[in-house]
């Protein structure tokens, strides 16, 4: 057993190649055996073992700065620096995060979560380290080939290339995101990947040139030459003309990223050479476990499952409400029978967001667009110029990158596109890169937009049904991950009045002000006040914009001791801030406690436990409705 | 005289060549003479003037889709497309825009402002097209070198190569962004253009399969096989390898973008060609101008100049205070020299931010990293994190593109990032797509975030100061475009209290409550009203976070008639309504009254007429103390 022995990356020095490959194999099984029964992702996890062994082996971490882009493929790399015996409470309230944290460990360079990043932030470490006159400090990002589809990749390679500094981007290429990888770039890696003459006539070269009997001395000194050499050769061999060297960078591989004999030698090799460098590794996503290997997006985070013969352990879940995301994808497929200018469109995401449903029933109405936040909203953007009425599925804390796009290509010229904000709300335990908990604060602003939450599946489904009636202008409709409340969910449509709430009960004594799926706390927080004696009134106000001023107005009128509004989301210029503003305009003297989330980041855990602790869970709303 | 009947572009198509030759100089010169009292982007559009006429000249406006990416470029085609008589008008109060909008003229297909949106745009209007039934349309992207930089452009490049939809990206190359381009992208297309060898050889390939000579009917037949050839040579003959056809495009080019007649029959041959398509042409910014030729970074929108000798017309102004922007860049430079952690960043805009100051005075310590604000943020979020205190400045309307890397590498991660947001509140003539006044609002809720607001000149030098401070964390520091009130600017630092407001004047009838430089304008409404009797307390918070809630307190029980908050922003979820929002939980009775931007998007003209019409020049500051 080697792994029990590597508590921190130096100690992997000791092993020689064949332990070191001993070693993936049980630090393979340990993640296994661990996310059997403590869910996280696996897949990506598993593809990244040797890589990950052969980067500690070679680099000298934490000095050297290594950064994963993402950042959910890094547990190999978290239970080789220092975290083994931790690994188990992986994203669980006070756990391990799902990703890395700077304050989690030295050995993460930079925080990750969102895609993308790492070239950029290793470029500024790298020219800090050049600055400060370090050298002899590496800097190492590893991304995905679903990232480098993301524009802020592109700006970073492109901005790399004319620095004299020292950094490796280690492409991991498995032509996955968490879908397939879709796009020209993904096509494009296919196709060097297949020019194996190129390979073959690049070690030769390297051969005849003794690089493998070298001493490393000898090797810093030919590597140019040697790499000038195949570089030519390159050209007038390859099928595909180099992206990445078109850009600048020095391009090496592909090679096969399961091979960690290949790994180190080739890194050690990179690791003297200087200036901005890529190398192509190829890996198989799910690697050594044969379901996650053969479906690898099912695979990608599949919850508890055998870790044996690696089947998925799912409860029976007929009985249960639908998670919101299966109302959106079945809607959206029926909205689009009976409407020709609804197209569907995601960044990446249609296994997650559901709309994978109607790029099977209608694929050439359904887009992924790749790992491209900013891209999507154009794009559907110039489908609404020309009549088309398309549905951008944005995560809600990954449309925080089309900010710009929604801003200046959809609302500024008032074009019908309703974005479906999934996974807005506190989502658990991804944790605070991931929970979608800004959209009404930074939307809320915009002028145009029309901005709506379901409390349930029907109202999702009518919110979805009125945004894409005549003359809707752009909408955004927000909800949460997971299951809604109501089994029977498949209601016929209505058209909701655009900017009006609903009164759920009424009462006299305090007021509750409501928005989205949180309502259902309120309700809840209702029933036990009314036990209790207290008279409450339920308001869902459905609409964040336009607001609901005639409700409010009758609410401000009515002469409640308070009025308690609670959101799923940030308070700083939220709903209950966007309530506030109303009521002062009208002199309401009713004193209003405004419930959401407070002004710090929210870590991993389960949405109870985070939103006991944010102070909005029903216990927190009955405390404030007798304040 | 040609131009006079060109009423419509289809009134193109009467003239031959020769005489489009002759337009091109009377266009060019109609250009410049209203420039030269009307002040605009005058560079830019020189160069595309024949670019322009051979656009309209061979597709068929309207109908066929044409977006010009940032638009700054698009004043020939505004004047060729029935906006001849109104140009004069350009970015005045209610006259034509300085880019092209939908709500102005049929044949602005996509409006812009920000960089980097057409390709996505018009991928959408194909795709739409295509899904119309109308396999016909021509759908055509002209965009810039700079903008190609920005990492949406690449986006829309992976994904539109996938598709086989009708499109051509006019890729606009003159080597200029604003300032000079930079990165990897700019040397690459500097090392395609010289590569005359291939361009050669493909001309000689065309002329022995008698190209010229082909019938309409022919050449359709033949193109395909012909691209095949000379790709196929190119590949062979290249230097550098072609990035866009490594992305699946088809690239054409480059040729000369001030030769209509190579224009004309470029654009013919492509326009039966189907498919994503590139088509690089080259052009001279400022072109036809000499001064503007040799200086295109100081006519890329020079202000008045004289029409004859390009001579700019400056008033002297040495007794005028200082641009907010001079101070920030000198000031930047003082206190590198003093804390070696300082590092300057800029996406694009050296001129314009004046970081140049900092890049002549410490290049290797300032760096324009293109048109890529998500990666700007990300560098400089590299940089904090080993070591350095990055001050990165984006304008504050672009900085809406790096929302979710300000909040998830640099907030969440608490980064000792300065952000310097230039440009911020009303910029008047750029217009809608330009004013900077969604960031306090979108910011606001941001946790870790310090953001605060410089009055003047002095605040601004001590604001940049004490962000440098050791333990600061993020801060944002946002100032306006233009001229401050000191002329007597230089002031010796000092730190100020971070969060703490300050009292201007004291008074018991009304207080104002402001931040940033608008409060000099309640500073004039406050010696008004002093001259009616009105008794005002003038209190400029400078933080908008943290809030000075000793100071809002203080306010709060003093007692005043009215509260009256100032903002340059919208007021939605802004500075009065963080205002609100403390007052609230300390049960306040003053009425607040919170002026700044209402929920529209603001057009273009003077700061001054824009300011009175969003209600909170001096006139109406005055009218809501005295309400």
């Amino acid at each position: 057993m080697y792994l029990e022995k590597i508590n921190i990356p130096s100690d992997l020095k000791q092993l020689t190649i064949p332990q070191l490959e001993m070693l993936s194999g049980e630090l393979r099984q340990y993640i296994i055996d661990t996310l059997a029964n403590h869910p996280g992702h696996l897949a990506s996890s598993l593809g990244t073992v040797e890589l990950s062994i052969a980067l500690h082996y070679v680099f000298n971490t934490p000095d050297d700065k290594l950064v994963w882009d993402v950042g959910h493929q890094a547990y190999a790399h978290k239970i080789l620096t220092g975290r083994r015996d931790r690994f188990a409470t992986i994203r669980t309230y006070g756990g391990l995060s799902g990703f890395p944290r700077r304050d989690e460990s030295e050995y993460d360079a930079f925080g990750t979560g969102h895609s993308s990043t790492s070239i950029s932030a290793v470029l500024g470490m790298a020219v800090a380290s050049q600055l400060q006159g370090l050298t002899d400090r590496q800097h190492i990002a590893v991304i995905g080939d679903g990232s480098m589809t993301g524009g802020e990749a592109f700006e970073a390679l492109n901005n790399a290339s004319i620095s004299k500094t020292n950094m490796l981007v280690v492409l991991n290429d498995n032509g996955i995101s968490i879908d397939k990888a879709v796009g020209g770039l993904s096509k494009y890696l296919v196709k060097i990947t297949a020019s194996h003459r190129y390979n073959k006539l690049k070690e030769y070269v390297w051969d005849r040139l003794g690089g493998n009997k070298m001493s490393d001395k000898q090797r810093r000194r030919h590597i140019g030459l040697i790499q000038h050499i195949t570089f030519m050769a390159k050209y007038a061999m390859l099928g595909a003309p180099n992206l990445f060297e078109a850009l600048g960078f020095r391009y090496f591989g592909p090679i096969d990223g399961h091979n960690i004999e290949e790994l180190v030698s080739t890194l050690e090799k990179l690791k003297d050479l200087k200036g901005p460098k890529l190398l192509h590794v190829i890996t198989t996503k799910g690697k050594g476990m044969r379901k996650a290997e053969q479906n690898p997006v099912v695979y990608h985070a599949p919850g508890k499952f055998d870790a044996e013969t690696g089947a998925q352990l799912t409860d029976s879940n007929k009985s249960l409400p639908p998670r919101y995301q299966d109302v959106f994808g079945e809607t959206i497929v029926e909205l689009a029978s009976q409407n020709s200018r609804i197209v569907g469109i995601t960044p990446a995401m249609p296994t997650g967001c559901s709309l994978n449903i109607m790029m099977r029933a209608m694929p050439h109405r359904a887009f992924d667009v790749g790992i491209a936040e900013q891209h999507s909203v154009t794009f559907a953007a110039g489908l609404a110029a020309q009549g088309m009425l398309p549905f951008c599925n944005l995560y809600s804390s990954f449309m925080q990158r089309a900010y710009d796009q929604i801003l200046h290509d959809v609302a500024l010229q008032k074009l019908p596109v309703v974005f479906c904000l999934d996974r807005a709300g506190l989502v658990g335990d991804d944790g605070a890169t991931h929970h979608g908990v800004f959209d009404m604060a930074c939307l809320r602003c915009v002028p145009n937009l029309t901005i709506c939450a379901p409390m349930d599946e029907h109202e999702l489904r009518c919110m979805m049904y009125t945004a894409q009636l005549p003359n809707q202008g752009p909408v955004v409709i927000r909800y949460p991950r997971g299951r809604g409340v109501k089994v029977d969910w498949r209601c016929p449509f209505s058209a909701l009045t655009v900017g009006k709430g609903r009164v759920l009960t009424e009462g006299d004594d305090v007021a509750l002000v409501t928005i989205g799926h949180v309502g259902n706390s309120a309700r809840q927080a209702a029933q036990i006040l009314a036990e209790r004696g207290v008279s409450v009134a339920h308001y869902d106000m459905r609409y964040l914009k336009p607001l609901d001023t005639d409700l409010l107005r009758q609410i401000a009128n009515k002469g409640f001791r308070r009025i308690v509004t609670v959101e799923d989301g940030v308070k700083q210029g939220g709903f209950g801030s966007a309530v506030l503003e109303y009521m002062e305009t009208i002199n309401n003297t009713t004193p209003i406690t405004i419930l959401g989330i407070p002004d710090y980041f929210v870590a991993h855990g389960t949405i109870a436990q985070l939103q006991r602790d944010c102070g909005y869970d029903v216990d927190h709303i009955v405390a404030a409705a007798v304040e």
